[in-house]
Protein backbone atom coordinates (compact mmCIF):
# COMPACT_ATOMS: atom_id res chain seq x y z
CA UNK A 1 0.00 0.00 0.00
CA UNK A 2 2.15 2.83 -1.02
CA UNK A 3 1.31 6.46 0.76
CA UNK A 4 0.13 8.52 -2.28
CA UNK A 5 -3.05 6.28 -2.54
CA UNK A 6 -3.81 7.21 0.67
CA UNK A 7 -5.60 10.30 0.88
CA UNK A 8 -5.25 10.62 5.03
CA UNK A 9 -6.97 7.30 5.23
CA UNK A 10 -5.74 4.82 7.55
CA UNK A 11 -6.98 1.69 6.33
CA UNK A 12 -6.11 -0.49 8.91
CA UNK A 13 -8.14 1.49 11.42
CA UNK A 14 -11.32 0.35 9.28
CA UNK A 15 -10.60 -3.01 8.76
CA UNK A 16 -11.86 -5.74 11.11
CA UNK A 17 -9.34 -7.80 11.76
CA UNK A 18 -10.22 -11.56 11.89
CA UNK A 19 -11.17 -13.39 14.91
CA UNK A 20 -12.00 -10.37 16.87
CA UNK A 21 -14.65 -9.55 19.16
CA UNK A 22 -16.09 -6.48 17.10
CA UNK A 23 -17.97 -3.74 19.46
CA UNK A 24 -19.05 -1.11 17.34
CA UNK A 25 -18.67 1.39 19.92
CA UNK A 26 -15.27 1.21 19.39
CA UNK A 27 -15.69 2.01 15.92
CA UNK A 28 -16.23 5.90 14.77
CA UNK A 29 -19.29 6.75 13.21
CA UNK A 30 -17.56 10.22 12.09
CA UNK A 31 -14.84 11.34 11.13
CA UNK A 32 -12.27 12.76 13.95
CA UNK A 33 -9.58 13.84 12.18
CA UNK A 34 -7.60 17.17 11.25
CA UNK A 35 -6.48 16.41 7.65
CA UNK A 36 -9.91 16.83 5.79
CA UNK A 37 -12.56 18.82 4.93
CA UNK A 38 -15.04 18.52 2.27
CA UNK A 39 -13.68 20.29 -0.55
CA UNK A 40 -10.18 18.51 -0.03
CA UNK A 41 -12.10 15.28 0.16
CA UNK A 42 -14.10 16.16 -2.97
CA UNK A 43 -11.02 16.53 -4.96
CA UNK A 44 -8.97 13.27 -3.51
CA UNK A 45 -12.03 11.21 -4.65
CA UNK A 46 -11.98 12.22 -8.05
CA UNK A 47 -8.20 11.31 -8.03
CA UNK A 48 -9.53 8.00 -6.49
CA UNK A 49 -12.00 7.64 -8.91
CA UNK A 50 -9.69 8.26 -11.86
CA UNK A 51 -7.34 5.38 -10.25
CA UNK A 52 -10.18 3.23 -9.86
CA UNK A 53 -10.80 3.76 -13.28
CA UNK A 54 -7.52 2.92 -14.59
CA UNK A 55 -7.29 -0.43 -12.75
CA UNK A 56 -10.43 -1.72 -14.11
CA UNK A 57 -8.97 -1.56 -17.53
CA UNK A 58 -6.40 -3.35 -16.12
CA UNK A 59 -8.51 -5.83 -14.61
CA UNK A 60 -10.90 -5.71 -17.73
CA UNK A 61 -7.83 -7.03 -19.85
CA UNK A 62 -5.67 -9.30 -17.51
CA UNK A 63 -9.41 -11.11 -17.17
CA UNK A 64 -8.53 -13.41 -14.59
CA UNK A 65 -9.39 -11.53 -11.05
CA UNK A 66 -13.02 -10.55 -10.32
CA UNK A 67 -13.95 -7.82 -7.88
CA UNK A 68 -17.11 -7.97 -5.31
CA UNK A 69 -18.05 -5.46 -3.14
CA UNK A 70 -20.69 -5.59 -0.72
CA UNK A 71 -22.23 -2.74 0.77
CA UNK A 72 -24.55 -3.61 4.25
CA UNK A 73 -25.92 -1.03 6.62
CA UNK A 74 -28.62 0.44 8.17
CA UNK A 75 -31.36 2.54 6.44
CA UNK A 76 -30.26 5.67 5.57
CA UNK A 77 -26.28 5.06 5.54
CA UNK A 78 -25.65 5.87 2.91
CA UNK A 79 -25.30 2.42 0.47
CA UNK A 80 -27.00 4.10 -2.75
CA UNK A 81 -25.33 7.08 -2.33
CA UNK A 82 -21.64 5.33 -1.81
CA UNK A 83 -22.60 3.13 -4.91
CA UNK A 84 -22.99 6.09 -7.49
CA UNK A 85 -20.67 8.95 -6.31
CA UNK A 86 -17.79 6.22 -5.77
CA UNK A 87 -18.20 3.97 -8.63
CA UNK A 88 -19.95 6.37 -11.25
CA UNK A 89 -16.13 6.80 -12.68
CA UNK A 90 -16.41 3.12 -13.89
CA UNK A 91 -17.31 1.98 -17.37
CA UNK A 92 -20.40 0.38 -16.82
CA UNK A 93 -19.39 -2.47 -19.44
CA UNK A 94 -17.54 -3.92 -16.52
CA UNK A 95 -19.43 -2.73 -13.22
CA UNK A 96 -22.64 -4.72 -12.53
CA UNK A 97 -24.75 -3.75 -9.47
CA UNK A 98 -27.21 -5.88 -7.72
CA UNK A 99 -29.61 -4.44 -4.81
CA UNK A 100 -31.28 -7.41 -3.18
CA UNK A 101 -34.14 -6.78 -1.47
CA UNK A 102 -36.53 -9.20 0.83
CA UNK A 103 -36.38 -12.77 -1.51
CA UNK A 104 -39.41 -13.95 -3.93
CA UNK A 105 -41.60 -17.04 -3.26
CA UNK A 106 -38.90 -18.62 -6.33
CA UNK A 107 -35.80 -17.85 -4.61
CA UNK A 108 -36.37 -19.38 -1.14
CA UNK A 109 -36.75 -22.55 -3.28
CA UNK A 110 -33.09 -22.62 -3.32
CA UNK A 111 -30.18 -22.40 -1.02
CA UNK A 112 -29.96 -19.01 0.45
CA UNK A 113 -26.52 -17.84 -1.30
CA UNK A 114 -28.86 -19.03 -5.27
CA UNK A 115 -29.80 -15.81 -6.08
CA UNK A 116 -26.11 -14.29 -5.34
CA UNK A 117 -24.04 -17.14 -6.80
CA UNK A 118 -26.14 -16.27 -10.30
CA UNK A 119 -25.24 -12.69 -10.57
CA UNK A 120 -21.45 -13.00 -9.16
CA UNK A 121 -19.17 -10.80 -11.47
CA UNK A 122 -17.22 -12.47 -14.31
CA UNK A 123 -13.44 -12.82 -14.99
CA UNK A 124 -12.73 -9.22 -15.53
CA UNK A 125 -15.56 -7.75 -13.73
CA UNK A 126 -16.37 -5.64 -10.45
CA UNK A 127 -20.20 -6.54 -8.99
CA UNK A 128 -21.14 -4.65 -6.38
CA UNK A 129 -24.14 -6.30 -4.08
CA UNK A 130 -26.24 -3.53 -2.12
CA UNK A 131 -27.52 -5.89 0.48
CA UNK A 132 -26.42 -9.41 -0.21
CA UNK A 133 -26.14 -13.00 1.47
CA UNK A 134 -25.06 -11.11 4.94
CA UNK A 135 -29.12 -10.42 4.95
CA UNK A 136 -29.39 -14.28 6.13
CA UNK A 137 -27.38 -13.60 9.55
CA UNK A 138 -28.66 -10.22 9.66
CA UNK A 139 -31.99 -9.18 8.89
CA UNK A 140 -33.31 -12.90 9.65
CA UNK A 141 -31.54 -12.78 13.10
CA UNK A 142 -33.39 -9.70 14.30
CA UNK A 143 -36.87 -11.27 13.01
CA UNK A 144 -36.06 -15.26 13.15
CA UNK A 145 -40.03 -15.87 12.33
CA UNK A 146 -38.90 -14.76 8.93
CA UNK A 147 -37.27 -18.35 9.05
CA UNK A 148 -40.10 -20.14 9.31
CA UNK A 149 -41.44 -19.40 5.57
CA UNK A 150 -37.86 -20.25 3.98
CA UNK A 151 -38.87 -23.90 4.07
CA UNK A 152 -36.09 -25.35 5.83
CA UNK A 153 -35.57 -28.64 7.06
CA UNK A 154 -33.90 -27.83 10.04
CA UNK A 155 -36.11 -24.92 11.12
CA UNK A 156 -39.62 -26.24 12.13
CA UNK A 157 -40.39 -23.53 15.29
CA UNK A 158 -38.56 -20.42 16.77
CA UNK A 159 -36.75 -23.00 19.27
CA UNK A 160 -35.03 -24.19 16.53
CA UNK A 161 -33.07 -21.30 16.34
CA UNK A 162 -30.33 -21.60 18.45
CA UNK A 163 -26.62 -20.23 19.05
CA UNK A 164 -25.93 -23.42 16.74
CA UNK A 165 -27.51 -22.32 13.86
CA UNK A 166 -26.16 -18.90 13.68
CA UNK A 167 -22.79 -20.32 13.85
CA UNK A 168 -23.07 -22.68 11.02
CA UNK A 169 -24.51 -19.91 9.09
CA UNK A 170 -21.06 -17.79 9.24
CA UNK A 171 -19.28 -21.01 8.72
CA UNK A 172 -21.36 -21.27 5.50
CA UNK A 173 -20.55 -17.81 4.11
CA UNK A 174 -16.80 -18.09 5.30
CA UNK A 175 -16.33 -21.64 3.12
CA UNK A 176 -18.22 -19.33 0.32
CA UNK A 177 -16.14 -16.85 0.80
CA UNK A 178 -12.75 -18.72 0.15
CA UNK A 179 -14.17 -21.01 -2.48
CA UNK A 180 -14.91 -17.53 -4.50
CA UNK A 181 -11.59 -15.94 -3.40
CA UNK A 182 -9.61 -19.03 -4.25
CA UNK A 183 -10.76 -18.62 -7.62
CA UNK A 184 -9.93 -15.02 -8.04
CA UNK A 185 -13.05 -13.10 -6.41
CA UNK A 186 -11.55 -10.33 -4.71
CA UNK A 187 -13.43 -9.82 -1.96
CA UNK A 188 -14.30 -6.46 0.37
CA UNK A 189 -16.91 -5.87 2.41
CA UNK A 190 -17.93 -2.29 3.92
CA UNK A 191 -20.32 -1.76 6.55
CA UNK A 192 -21.61 1.40 6.17
CA UNK A 193 -21.76 2.39 10.37
CA UNK A 194 -24.06 5.57 11.07
CA UNK A 195 -24.91 6.51 14.77
CA UNK A 196 -28.51 6.51 15.72
CA UNK A 197 -29.05 10.02 16.09
CA UNK A 198 -27.73 10.53 12.32
CA UNK A 199 -29.99 8.09 11.13
CA UNK A 200 -32.79 9.79 12.81
CA UNK A 201 -31.76 13.09 11.29
CA UNK A 202 -32.00 11.64 7.92
CA UNK A 203 -35.05 10.08 8.26
CA UNK A 204 -36.89 13.73 9.51
CA UNK A 205 -34.95 14.94 6.23
CA UNK A 206 -36.66 12.66 4.24
CA UNK A 207 -40.20 13.14 5.36
CA UNK A 208 -39.89 17.16 5.12
CA UNK A 209 -38.23 17.54 1.57
CA UNK A 210 -40.45 16.80 -1.32
CA UNK A 211 -37.70 15.51 -3.38
CA UNK A 212 -36.66 12.76 -0.48
CA UNK A 213 -40.01 11.80 -0.03
CA UNK A 214 -40.25 8.63 -2.12
CA UNK A 215 -37.07 7.17 -0.17
CA UNK A 216 -38.60 7.23 2.76
CA UNK A 217 -41.29 4.32 4.13
CA UNK A 218 -43.17 3.98 6.80
CA UNK A 219 -41.53 0.68 7.29
CA UNK A 220 -38.14 2.40 8.25
CA UNK A 221 -39.55 3.66 11.36
CA UNK A 222 -41.08 0.14 12.59
CA UNK A 223 -37.12 -1.34 11.46
CA UNK A 224 -35.57 1.76 13.80
CA UNK A 225 -37.32 0.33 17.02
CA UNK A 226 -34.85 -2.96 16.35
CA UNK A 227 -32.16 -0.97 16.15
CA UNK A 228 -30.32 -2.20 19.23
CA UNK A 229 -30.88 -5.58 18.06
CA UNK A 230 -29.34 -4.74 14.47
CA UNK A 231 -26.09 -3.48 16.42
CA UNK A 232 -25.72 -6.68 17.93
CA UNK A 233 -26.56 -8.74 14.98
CA UNK A 234 -23.84 -6.99 12.88
CA UNK A 235 -21.58 -7.10 15.47
CA UNK A 236 -22.15 -10.63 15.97
CA UNK A 237 -21.52 -11.17 11.66
CA UNK A 238 -18.80 -8.83 11.44
CA UNK A 239 -16.88 -10.58 14.09
CA UNK A 240 -17.26 -14.33 13.10
CA UNK A 241 -17.09 -13.26 8.92
CA UNK A 242 -14.15 -11.02 8.57
CA UNK A 243 -10.91 -12.96 7.18
CA UNK A 244 -8.07 -12.32 5.09
CA UNK A 245 -9.52 -13.41 2.21
CA UNK A 246 -12.85 -11.45 2.57
CA UNK A 247 -12.15 -8.62 5.10
CA UNK A 248 -15.09 -6.24 6.61
CA UNK A 249 -14.26 -2.57 6.97
CA UNK A 250 -16.02 -0.34 9.46
CA UNK A 251 -16.74 2.91 7.61
CA UNK A 252 -17.86 5.90 9.60
CA UNK A 253 -21.25 6.73 7.91
CA UNK A 254 -22.17 10.09 9.60
CA UNK A 255 -20.50 12.49 6.98
CA UNK A 256 -20.88 11.60 3.31
CA UNK A 257 -18.22 13.12 2.26
CA UNK A 258 -15.61 10.99 4.24
CA UNK A 259 -17.86 7.74 3.68
CA UNK A 260 -16.62 8.18 -0.43
CA UNK A 261 -13.71 8.91 0.47
CA UNK A 262 -12.58 6.37 2.30
CA UNK A 263 -14.64 3.40 0.59
CA UNK A 264 -13.06 4.55 -2.47
CA UNK A 265 -9.24 4.79 -0.90
CA UNK A 266 -9.72 1.31 -0.06
CA UNK A 267 -11.17 0.14 -2.92
CA UNK A 268 -8.06 1.50 -5.00
CA UNK A 269 -5.18 -0.06 -2.58
CA UNK A 270 -6.73 -3.65 -2.47
CA UNK A 271 -7.01 -3.47 -6.40
CA UNK A 272 -3.58 -2.14 -6.77
CA UNK A 273 -2.20 -4.70 -4.61
CA UNK A 274 -3.55 -7.28 -7.79
CA UNK A 275 -0.88 -5.98 -9.38
CA UNK A 276 -1.99 -6.89 -12.71
CA UNK A 277 -0.85 -6.12 -16.22
CA UNK A 278 -2.13 -5.98 -19.88
CA UNK A 279 -2.06 -8.95 -21.26
CA UNK A 280 1.50 -10.10 -23.13
CA UNK A 281 1.71 -10.64 -27.07
CA UNK A 282 4.31 -12.74 -28.01
CA UNK A 283 7.26 -11.69 -30.34
CA UNK A 284 6.07 -13.74 -33.31
CA UNK A 285 2.69 -12.23 -32.96
CA UNK A 286 3.81 -8.62 -32.48
CA UNK A 287 6.11 -9.14 -35.58
CA UNK A 288 2.75 -10.50 -37.99
CA UNK A 289 0.83 -6.97 -36.29
CA UNK A 290 3.57 -4.92 -37.66
CA UNK A 291 3.26 -6.66 -40.77
CA UNK A 292 -0.49 -6.28 -40.58
CA UNK A 293 0.33 -2.49 -40.08
CA UNK A 294 1.93 -2.30 -43.46
CA UNK A 295 -1.16 -2.92 -45.31
CA UNK A 296 -3.37 -0.60 -43.55
CA UNK B 1 -32.46 -49.03 5.96
CA UNK B 2 -34.97 -51.53 6.10
CA UNK B 3 -34.47 -54.96 4.90
CA UNK B 4 -37.51 -55.34 2.51
CA UNK B 5 -35.37 -52.01 0.64
CA UNK B 6 -32.16 -53.50 -0.04
CA UNK B 7 -33.07 -56.41 -2.75
CA UNK B 8 -29.74 -58.21 -1.88
CA UNK B 9 -27.38 -54.90 -2.72
CA UNK B 10 -25.60 -54.36 0.63
CA UNK B 11 -25.03 -50.76 0.22
CA UNK B 12 -22.53 -51.02 2.57
CA UNK B 13 -20.08 -52.52 0.23
CA UNK B 14 -20.41 -49.48 -2.48
CA UNK B 15 -20.04 -46.98 -0.47
CA UNK B 16 -17.13 -45.20 -0.01
CA UNK B 17 -15.87 -44.53 3.78
CA UNK B 18 -14.61 -40.82 4.27
CA UNK B 19 -11.24 -40.53 4.59
CA UNK B 20 -10.19 -43.93 3.06
CA UNK B 21 -8.02 -44.30 0.31
CA UNK B 22 -9.39 -46.12 -2.21
CA UNK B 23 -7.81 -48.56 -4.66
CA UNK B 24 -10.46 -49.29 -7.49
CA UNK B 25 -8.47 -52.35 -7.75
CA UNK B 26 -10.47 -53.57 -4.51
CA UNK B 27 -13.94 -52.63 -5.72
CA UNK B 28 -15.91 -55.37 -8.11
CA UNK B 29 -16.61 -54.11 -11.73
CA UNK B 30 -19.04 -56.87 -12.34
CA UNK B 31 -21.60 -58.25 -10.09
CA UNK B 32 -20.09 -61.40 -7.98
CA UNK B 33 -23.26 -62.65 -5.73
CA UNK B 34 -25.14 -65.99 -6.82
CA UNK B 35 -29.09 -64.23 -5.14
CA UNK B 36 -29.87 -62.06 -8.79
CA UNK B 37 -29.88 -62.75 -12.46
CA UNK B 38 -31.26 -60.50 -15.23
CA UNK B 39 -34.88 -61.22 -14.49
CA UNK B 40 -35.02 -60.99 -10.82
CA UNK B 41 -32.91 -57.75 -10.89
CA UNK B 42 -35.47 -56.68 -14.03
CA UNK B 43 -38.55 -57.48 -11.63
CA UNK B 44 -36.63 -55.54 -8.30
CA UNK B 45 -36.09 -52.29 -10.32
CA UNK B 46 -39.38 -51.91 -11.18
CA UNK B 47 -40.45 -52.05 -7.39
CA UNK B 48 -37.35 -49.67 -6.65
CA UNK B 49 -39.33 -47.60 -9.05
CA UNK B 50 -42.56 -47.51 -7.62
CA UNK B 51 -40.91 -46.73 -4.14
CA UNK B 52 -39.03 -44.23 -6.10
CA UNK B 53 -41.94 -42.43 -7.27
CA UNK B 54 -44.00 -42.20 -4.63
CA UNK B 55 -40.94 -40.55 -2.18
CA UNK B 56 -40.82 -38.01 -5.08
CA UNK B 57 -44.37 -37.26 -4.27
CA UNK B 58 -43.86 -36.68 -0.64
CA UNK B 59 -40.18 -34.64 -1.20
CA UNK B 60 -42.60 -32.36 -3.48
CA UNK B 61 -45.56 -32.26 -0.99
CA UNK B 62 -43.06 -31.87 1.91
CA UNK B 63 -40.73 -28.85 -0.02
CA UNK B 64 -38.07 -28.86 2.28
CA UNK B 65 -35.42 -31.17 1.02
CA UNK B 66 -33.91 -31.60 -2.72
CA UNK B 67 -32.06 -34.11 -4.00
CA UNK B 68 -29.04 -34.20 -6.29
CA UNK B 69 -27.38 -37.16 -8.10
CA UNK B 70 -24.20 -37.25 -9.43
CA UNK B 71 -23.30 -39.78 -12.36
CA UNK B 72 -19.61 -39.54 -12.80
CA UNK B 73 -17.80 -42.50 -15.42
CA UNK B 74 -15.28 -43.38 -18.16
CA UNK B 75 -16.98 -43.50 -21.14
CA UNK B 76 -19.34 -46.29 -22.22
CA UNK B 77 -20.03 -46.80 -18.19
CA UNK B 78 -23.66 -46.44 -18.75
CA UNK B 79 -24.16 -42.92 -17.33
CA UNK B 80 -26.65 -42.15 -19.67
CA UNK B 81 -28.61 -45.34 -20.01
CA UNK B 82 -29.03 -45.16 -15.93
CA UNK B 83 -30.34 -41.38 -15.84
CA UNK B 84 -33.01 -43.15 -18.72
CA UNK B 85 -33.53 -46.33 -16.88
CA UNK B 86 -33.70 -45.89 -13.19
CA UNK B 87 -35.17 -42.63 -13.23
CA UNK B 88 -37.37 -42.81 -16.00
CA UNK B 89 -40.21 -43.60 -13.58
CA UNK B 90 -40.61 -40.44 -11.66
CA UNK B 91 -42.54 -37.12 -12.42
CA UNK B 92 -41.00 -35.11 -14.88
CA UNK B 93 -42.25 -31.92 -12.76
CA UNK B 94 -39.65 -32.61 -10.53
CA UNK B 95 -36.73 -33.90 -11.91
CA UNK B 96 -34.39 -32.61 -13.58
CA UNK B 97 -31.66 -33.42 -15.57
CA UNK B 98 -28.57 -32.05 -16.90
CA UNK B 99 -25.59 -32.89 -18.66
CA UNK B 100 -22.36 -31.47 -18.51
CA UNK B 101 -19.97 -31.08 -21.81
CA UNK B 102 -17.26 -28.91 -22.41
CA UNK B 103 -17.61 -25.68 -20.55
CA UNK B 104 -18.00 -22.62 -22.60
CA UNK B 105 -16.21 -19.59 -23.29
CA UNK B 106 -18.70 -17.93 -21.16
CA UNK B 107 -18.96 -20.46 -18.83
CA UNK B 108 -15.22 -20.10 -17.98
CA UNK B 109 -15.56 -16.58 -17.35
CA UNK B 110 -17.11 -17.90 -13.46
CA UNK B 111 -15.53 -19.92 -10.91
CA UNK B 112 -15.96 -23.73 -11.89
CA UNK B 113 -18.90 -23.76 -9.76
CA UNK B 114 -21.00 -21.63 -11.25
CA UNK B 115 -22.47 -23.63 -14.40
CA UNK B 116 -23.72 -26.52 -11.65
CA UNK B 117 -24.89 -23.84 -9.30
CA UNK B 118 -27.47 -22.14 -11.43
CA UNK B 119 -29.58 -25.27 -12.13
CA UNK B 120 -28.98 -27.02 -8.83
CA UNK B 121 -32.41 -28.82 -8.07
CA UNK B 122 -35.31 -26.70 -5.81
CA UNK B 123 -36.69 -27.94 -2.85
CA UNK B 124 -38.54 -30.62 -3.60
CA UNK B 125 -37.10 -31.44 -7.15
CA UNK B 126 -34.49 -34.13 -7.72
CA UNK B 127 -31.53 -33.12 -9.67
CA UNK B 128 -29.30 -35.41 -12.16
CA UNK B 129 -25.90 -34.09 -12.84
CA UNK B 130 -24.57 -36.38 -15.79
CA UNK B 131 -21.19 -35.48 -15.11
CA UNK B 132 -20.39 -32.81 -12.83
CA UNK B 133 -17.97 -30.16 -10.65
CA UNK B 134 -15.72 -33.88 -10.36
CA UNK B 135 -14.67 -32.92 -14.21
CA UNK B 136 -12.34 -30.07 -12.61
CA UNK B 137 -10.32 -32.28 -10.80
CA UNK B 138 -11.04 -35.50 -13.61
CA UNK B 139 -10.73 -34.36 -17.15
CA UNK B 140 -8.39 -31.52 -15.87
CA UNK B 141 -6.14 -33.75 -13.78
CA UNK B 142 -5.22 -35.90 -16.53
CA UNK B 143 -5.23 -33.51 -18.87
CA UNK B 144 -3.44 -30.11 -16.85
CA UNK B 145 -3.48 -28.55 -20.09
CA UNK B 146 -6.86 -27.75 -19.82
CA UNK B 147 -6.56 -25.68 -17.10
CA UNK B 148 -4.19 -22.87 -19.05
CA UNK B 149 -7.20 -21.67 -20.71
CA UNK B 150 -9.26 -21.30 -17.95
CA UNK B 151 -7.87 -17.91 -16.70
CA UNK B 152 -7.00 -18.66 -13.13
CA UNK B 153 -4.81 -16.14 -11.44
CA UNK B 154 -2.91 -18.99 -10.07
CA UNK B 155 -1.93 -20.90 -13.15
CA UNK B 156 0.38 -19.41 -15.21
CA UNK B 157 2.09 -22.47 -16.45
CA UNK B 158 2.06 -26.12 -15.79
CA UNK B 159 4.68 -25.76 -12.36
CA UNK B 160 2.09 -23.99 -10.78
CA UNK B 161 -0.71 -27.42 -11.05
CA UNK B 162 1.03 -29.23 -8.10
CA UNK B 163 -0.44 -31.54 -5.03
CA UNK B 164 -1.73 -28.18 -3.64
CA UNK B 165 -3.65 -26.78 -6.56
CA UNK B 166 -5.35 -30.32 -6.53
CA UNK B 167 -6.01 -30.58 -2.27
CA UNK B 168 -7.65 -27.20 -2.48
CA UNK B 169 -9.94 -28.16 -5.08
CA UNK B 170 -10.97 -31.34 -3.00
CA UNK B 171 -11.26 -29.11 0.07
CA UNK B 172 -13.68 -26.62 -2.23
CA UNK B 173 -15.64 -29.34 -3.46
CA UNK B 174 -16.11 -30.69 0.07
CA UNK B 175 -17.10 -27.17 1.54
CA UNK B 176 -19.10 -26.74 -1.43
CA UNK B 177 -21.41 -29.56 -0.81
CA UNK B 178 -21.20 -29.30 2.97
CA UNK B 179 -23.46 -26.05 2.39
CA UNK B 180 -25.64 -27.60 0.00
CA UNK B 181 -26.50 -30.65 2.47
CA UNK B 182 -26.68 -28.25 5.59
CA UNK B 183 -29.29 -26.56 3.63
CA UNK B 184 -30.93 -29.49 2.71
CA UNK B 185 -29.55 -30.79 -0.45
CA UNK B 186 -29.39 -35.19 -0.34
CA UNK B 187 -26.09 -35.60 -2.41
CA UNK B 188 -25.46 -39.07 -3.96
CA UNK B 189 -22.69 -39.56 -6.00
CA UNK B 190 -21.94 -42.41 -8.07
CA UNK B 191 -19.11 -43.37 -9.98
CA UNK B 192 -19.72 -46.71 -12.43
CA UNK B 193 -17.26 -48.90 -12.25
CA UNK B 194 -16.08 -50.25 -15.34
CA UNK B 195 -13.38 -52.28 -16.85
CA UNK B 196 -10.80 -52.20 -19.54
CA UNK B 197 -12.37 -54.74 -21.35
CA UNK B 198 -15.98 -54.28 -21.10
CA UNK B 199 -15.15 -51.15 -22.36
CA UNK B 200 -13.77 -52.13 -25.18
CA UNK B 201 -16.31 -54.11 -25.91
CA UNK B 202 -18.87 -51.62 -25.80
CA UNK B 203 -16.70 -49.19 -28.30
CA UNK B 204 -16.36 -52.51 -30.70
CA UNK B 205 -20.31 -52.46 -30.26
CA UNK B 206 -20.80 -48.86 -30.72
CA UNK B 207 -18.51 -49.07 -34.20
CA UNK B 208 -20.22 -52.51 -35.52
CA UNK B 209 -24.17 -51.69 -34.73
CA UNK B 210 -25.46 -49.11 -36.69
CA UNK B 211 -27.46 -48.20 -34.15
CA UNK B 212 -25.09 -47.27 -32.20
CA UNK B 213 -22.96 -45.51 -33.96
CA UNK B 214 -23.91 -42.10 -33.16
CA UNK B 215 -22.76 -42.95 -29.28
CA UNK B 216 -19.61 -43.33 -31.06
CA UNK B 217 -16.62 -40.95 -31.18
CA UNK B 218 -13.14 -41.03 -32.47
CA UNK B 219 -11.99 -38.55 -29.06
CA UNK B 220 -13.11 -41.90 -27.30
CA UNK B 221 -10.42 -44.04 -28.32
CA UNK B 222 -7.99 -40.91 -28.12
CA UNK B 223 -9.51 -41.02 -23.92
CA UNK B 224 -8.81 -44.51 -23.64
CA UNK B 225 -5.82 -44.39 -23.92
CA UNK B 226 -5.17 -42.15 -20.65
CA UNK B 227 -6.71 -44.94 -19.17
CA UNK B 228 -4.36 -45.71 -16.28
CA UNK B 229 -4.45 -41.92 -15.55
CA UNK B 230 -8.14 -41.55 -15.76
CA UNK B 231 -8.90 -44.19 -12.67
CA UNK B 232 -6.16 -42.86 -10.47
CA UNK B 233 -7.34 -39.14 -11.09
CA UNK B 234 -11.16 -40.69 -9.90
CA UNK B 235 -9.20 -42.85 -7.03
CA UNK B 236 -7.94 -39.32 -6.10
CA UNK B 237 -11.11 -37.92 -5.78
CA UNK B 238 -13.11 -41.07 -4.41
CA UNK B 239 -10.43 -40.69 -1.67
CA UNK B 240 -11.04 -36.56 -0.99
CA UNK B 241 -14.51 -36.04 -1.29
CA UNK B 242 -16.48 -38.83 0.12
CA UNK B 243 -17.56 -37.77 2.94
CA UNK B 244 -20.92 -38.19 5.36
CA UNK B 245 -22.62 -35.40 3.83
CA UNK B 246 -22.27 -36.66 0.04
CA UNK B 247 -20.78 -40.10 -0.35
CA UNK B 248 -19.74 -41.46 -3.57
CA UNK B 249 -20.54 -44.83 -4.26
CA UNK B 250 -18.45 -47.24 -6.75
CA UNK B 251 -21.14 -49.37 -8.68
CA UNK B 252 -20.48 -52.37 -10.76
CA UNK B 253 -20.63 -51.25 -14.11
CA UNK B 254 -19.83 -54.19 -16.36
CA UNK B 255 -23.02 -55.90 -16.53
CA UNK B 256 -26.26 -53.65 -16.67
CA UNK B 257 -28.74 -54.91 -14.81
CA UNK B 258 -27.16 -55.00 -11.90
CA UNK B 259 -25.81 -51.42 -11.76
CA UNK B 260 -29.24 -49.98 -12.77
CA UNK B 261 -30.86 -52.01 -9.32
CA UNK B 262 -27.86 -51.62 -7.16
CA UNK B 263 -28.13 -47.41 -8.14
CA UNK B 264 -32.13 -47.68 -7.79
CA UNK B 265 -31.91 -49.66 -4.26
CA UNK B 266 -29.34 -47.10 -3.32
CA UNK B 267 -31.78 -44.30 -4.19
CA UNK B 268 -34.31 -45.18 -2.48
CA UNK B 269 -32.78 -46.20 0.97
CA UNK B 270 -31.25 -42.89 1.32
CA UNK B 271 -34.04 -41.03 0.38
CA UNK B 272 -36.19 -42.87 2.71
CA UNK B 273 -34.05 -41.83 4.95
CA UNK B 274 -35.42 -38.14 5.00
CA UNK B 275 -38.29 -39.26 6.97
CA UNK B 276 -40.52 -37.19 4.96
CA UNK B 277 -44.35 -36.17 5.68
CA UNK B 278 -47.28 -34.56 3.88
CA UNK B 279 -47.63 -30.96 5.28
CA UNK B 280 -50.40 -31.22 7.81
CA UNK B 281 -53.24 -29.30 7.77
CA UNK B 282 -54.60 -27.29 11.06
CA UNK B 283 -57.17 -28.28 12.82
CA UNK B 284 -59.03 -25.22 11.64
CA UNK B 285 -58.76 -25.06 8.24
CA UNK B 286 -59.32 -28.98 8.26
CA UNK B 287 -62.70 -27.85 9.58
CA UNK B 288 -63.06 -24.90 6.92
CA UNK B 289 -62.29 -27.45 4.33
CA UNK B 290 -65.25 -30.14 5.77
CA UNK B 291 -67.53 -26.46 5.54
CA UNK B 292 -66.38 -26.20 1.88
CA UNK B 293 -66.55 -29.54 1.08
CA UNK B 294 -70.27 -29.19 1.75
CA UNK B 295 -70.55 -26.15 -0.38
CA UNK B 296 -69.40 -28.48 -3.58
Amino acid sequence: MTDKNNYFIKISKYKVNPDTNVSLKDFETDYDGKNLNKDLAAEYLEETKEKMAIIQDELYAYNKYSVLIVFQAMDAAGKDSAVKHVLSGLNPAGVKVHSFKAPSANELERNYFWRHSIVLPQRGEIGIFNRSHYENVLVTKVHPEFLLKENLHDIKSLDDVTDKFWEKRYRQINDYERILFENGTLILKFFLHLSSKEQKKRFEERIENPKKNWKFSPADIEERKFWKDYQKAYEDALSKTSTEYAPWFIVPADTKWFTRLAISTIIINYMDMLKMSYPKVSEEILKKLNELKKQL
